[in-house]
């Protein structure tokens, strides 16, 4: 723990007891399983903001389409589609206030396969938002939204 | 409102009133004040994770240095330093459970000097990550870890 921390904060992030979970791969990130949900959770309601409001305001003609705007925002959801997944280790099952299904947990095969359908789509739409063409990121956005949505349909009561 | 996303995660997001929001730029984004705290909560604690507990682990000694995954963490915190910032607009002081302290509101010159110190510090952080160097990543985390404090300690009650 370095002295420049600020220690509340760090309590927050579960950091103090860190070191006793290193046999653990997916809770080394994380101090118990309800940090681990917070953290899914915090990628998701990020990466949906960029994706549905931002990239999908565009899209859908609620805002102007700014080619630059739009290839920013496909990029903070190409980094964030690769986070939420540590956070659906195990040990969270049942854990927390949260709308994940068990299917997340007895389906793993097929949630591992809708998770990357998802990521191969975000990483479409992120090559599509740098071509600079409104019909291509219209395109690439249904692509990826419904790929959101064939997983949340399946794991999540959302 | 495309048919294809899921209809009660874009409640969740506050999709469905967006385009009334549209004359107010930073409201663009987020549906209710409501929003944008829960916005810029997640953003600093999916930073707070990359940062403190994957990056901190290598740099404090309790996980083994592994540059690859320092480079990662690294560009992930460097994407999402540059997020929160919009969730801070004036609507939102004293909105929701938050941490945050009316000072980011009433000496917004320094708030935002000190965010850009902490941006330009993860900025250098990222350089140092790829340069797979454990000492430059211990120094780089240090100086961002003390940037993070520095507006902690002004600005929330953390």
């Amino acid at each position: 723990m370095t002295k420049d921390i600020p220690m509340k904060f760090a309590r927050t992030l579960g950091l103090l007891a860190v070191a006793s979970t290193l046999a653990a791969p997916a809770l080394a990130q994380f101090r118990k399983p309800e940090d681990a949900v917070k953290y899914r959770q915090s990628v998701m309601f990020t990466m949906g903001n960029h994706f549905y409001s931002r990239l999908g305001g565009m899209a859908n003609g609620r805002t102007p389409f700014d080619a630059k705007v739009a290839a920013e925002n496909a990029e903070v959801v190409l980094t964030l589609s690769k986070l939420p997944w540590i956070g659906f280790g195990p040990e969270t099952n049942g854990i927390g206030k949260t709308e994940a299904k068990p299917a997340v947990w007895t389906e793993q095969a097929k949630f591992k396969d809708l998770s990357e359908k998802m990521q191969a789509e975000v990483a479409k739409l992120q090559a599509a938002s740098r071509t600079g063409d409104l019909e291509a990121l219209k395109a690439a956005y249904r692509s990826t939204s419904s790929a959101c949505k064939s997983c949340h349909d399946s794991f999540t009561n959302q």
